[in-house]
């Protein structure tokens, strides 16, 4: 299992009138969740795309337990459940400055060939890369 | 079962650099379908609020199965698919203009008294209204 | 001098916790207001893009009189001043259903070709249509 | 003169299908920069808030020189040209990290009571801890 911890900032821009942060917004606190994650591995998402791959999401579940406010000092925990293949998956899980967990969520993205427009597997080198954390005793 | 049809235009700031509708932006086109869904029973959200209704929302989940692109004139179908008790269900499905299905979604709204903050049952006039659409023969 | 108006609902998405619309988010209806200008006089901005033109921003002033709120239903009332060349300027004023000044805004846009990244000027079509709403008497 | 720089870094949720932010999006840039310049200075935007001062937008004006792209890592540097009064002037200059020049801009903001909602002056602490960095000697 691979995890990392990112931490953002709450914008007045991402909240709502009813002072919380708007619930469509959680998405891209998740994409910055997973692109942190990969950066720490050494993997650009932005190098990945000028390669050729697309990584469009496929699926995105979002459980709401309690409101991230204003200029909440907000943590995602972001977690990659399984070895990618065709497909990569990221769980998250944001808490606040209290520790407090405000949302759990789940995204699948795919791995595109730009040029083709068709599935293709990870890149090996990312997929070489996560197996270290993936190691399982005999 | 209730459902109500809702034209929205891609807007180039909802885009991204794939060139299609970022993916938690669906997230604000279910909230215009299931607010229009309301506005065509009599039912303003934002009266809700105004009369001490909150509505946040508990549970999302999208799937994405063909991307929304630049000026798309998109169909949002809401449903409610039961009676709303202590939370109220709209499901979605997007469609483009050429009939294809891009996404399908669900939401869980909970209602909460806004001075007490706790859950509460759906307003009875709402309730009312919406039985219409779920009368069953014996 | 060329006005058109066009109407559009406040989301949710789209308010802040003062209850009002984040004053970045009027870029994007003033972005509504030109394209619909736009497609009233039978030119589609997608079209444009596809057929090799961008038209990146340049400029972008805004002077806020009065705070939009959640579900008013706005009139984008946008007006090209003056006949476009290598620039295209698009004035905006945007009132509620109270008929009541919101927001005065402008943007200059340029015209460039998508293939060599240089300024262009208008499509000569473009041009010819509009000038038609530019006619001077002797 | 009083000035901060604050970095951050572009989201693809802020992007659009030119490849670039958004132009509306460097409003929420802007908003970033002087909640981090007051920070900086002890002063707390949401505790403002708390404390019954609101401070909508009055005007904004941005001039875009370059894109910025996704990814880019943005320096916002953000100052008060003057001491506050009844109102509050930032400019703000955006970096990417190439040093090459984005974004000018600038936004003037009103001291709101939030009670009675009418302008008032800027807090007496707030001009005070400003006051140091505008001493002119005789």
């Amino acid at each position: 299992m691979l995890t990392r911890d990112h931490q953002l900032r709450v914008r007045y821009a991402e909240t709502d009138r009813m002072g919380y942060v708007y619930y469509g917004n959680y998405a891209a606190y998740f994409e910055v969740g997973r692109v942190e994650l990969l950066r720490s591995m050494g993997f650009s998402y932005r190098r990945l795309e000028e390669q050729g791959w697309m990584l469009p999401v496929r699926d995105l579940r979002i459980r709401y337990m309690a409101p991230a406010r204003y200029d909440d000092l907000l943590t995602v925990r972001t977690t990659v459940p399984r070895l990618p293949g065709a497909r990569i998956e990221f769980d998250y899980l944001i808490t606040n400055q209290q520790g407090r967990t405000l949302v759990e969520g789940a995204t699948t993205l795919v791995f595109i060939d730009a040029q083709s427009m068709r599935p293709v597997r990870a890149p090996d080198d990312l997929v070489e890369a996560m197996g270290k954390h993936f190691i399982t005793d005999p």
